[in-house]
């Protein structure tokens, strides 16, 4: 039996993200790996409720303390109902968005502190490896707006902001070297999956 | 103007403590005091929605981690939308369970350094005055029993557990001594009333 794998995708709105997570689940299912193709906020039945409690309704319903714990209340659920039980059972777990999003977007303004310390707390768990899919900030955010849906919040950032979470994103995959791999997003989608894969295949 | 007072009510199920607290309220209205009286969990329009997220459903809908971070969630929701803008005004808060509760029920089975974590971390207040409300268990249980509603999780306990709540709430006043004051509830609603009043006097 395969041991088990757990790889998460990062990156800006409008990266590629999810669509290369999903490209990568289809290619290992075709290997013959068992995957299970996961995201967050969500990824369990009780997750996805806690995330549309979070965004939905007004942007200020929550103050960023309130809505760091409800993410971090989704991630434990997220983690005993879907992720722990899927590594256990030798599956590979490939996850849109994990913790390193919730230390970008909730970790501004000044909030890191109380990000890593309800990680330590609550979580205590990393990737086995974080695939960082680098994007030129403007291409993602025009992406991002063609395709705004009603969980608009978290896509409604200018050009500065975008560029912001870039630069935190590459910074984080300073902090985490061992696990981060930092992928050329402004590629076409095949040839960005291609090296996808070829990371992915020196940690299987 | 009178300086803010934050009041809370704990006790086991059926020791009477919510008729005391809205009684509290009504004698210090008639006093001239200006009074919000609000209950735990909840208190909140947010914090009343991740209430009915926990407490709907099957019991072991959610572990006692992710239940402690959301009712963390309504807390810190409520504290900010509700108890400290009332205080700030001058007002009386009189809260039916606050951080108490949490200590005893999510504190149960080991988890009592994940709440105190979490209190410190993302709360870091304590009420003025805490009314324990001490009842003999059965007489509880047989109350509580009699008026179950929808929510009955908190009130599915047997005699030996309501046994170990109550004396898990008296170690609690031996551990805050100095906010806390414990009110023989096995006496009639009046004189019980009378022995709160006495004491919240002192206080004000």
């Amino acid at each position: 039996m395969s041991q088990g794998l757990f790889i998460s995708f990062e990156g800006i709105d409008g990266s590629g993200k999810s669509t290369q997570a999903r490209l990568l689940a289809e290619t290992l299912r075709e290997m013959g790996r068992d995957v299970v193709l996961t995201r967050e906020p969500g990824g369990s039945a009780g997750a996805e409720e806690i995330r549309a409690l979070v965004l939905q309704g007004e942007p200020d319903r929550w103050s960023p303390e309130t809505e760091l714990l409800l993410f971090t209340a989704a991630r434990r659920d997220h983690l005993e109902r879907t992720i722990r039980p899927a590594l256990a059972a030798g599956q590979i777990v490939i996850c849109d968005r994990f913790a390193d999003s919730t230390r970008m977007y909730q970790g501004r303004n000044g909030l890191r502190p109380e990000v890593d310390a309800l990680h330590d707390l609550m979580i205590g768990m990393e990737p086995d490896l974080t695939l960082l899919v680098d994007m030129d900030p403007a291409a993602g955010l025009a992406r991002a707006k063609a395709r705004a849906t009603a969980e608009e919040r978290f896509e409604d950032f200018g050009l500065p902001l975008q560029e912001q979470m870039r630069e935190g994103f590459l910074a984080l995959s300073r902090e985490f070297p061992a696990r981060f791999a930092v992928i050329e997003g402004n590629q076409s989608i095949e040839t960005v999956a291609q090296d996808i894969l070829s990371v992915v295949k020196t940690r299987l």
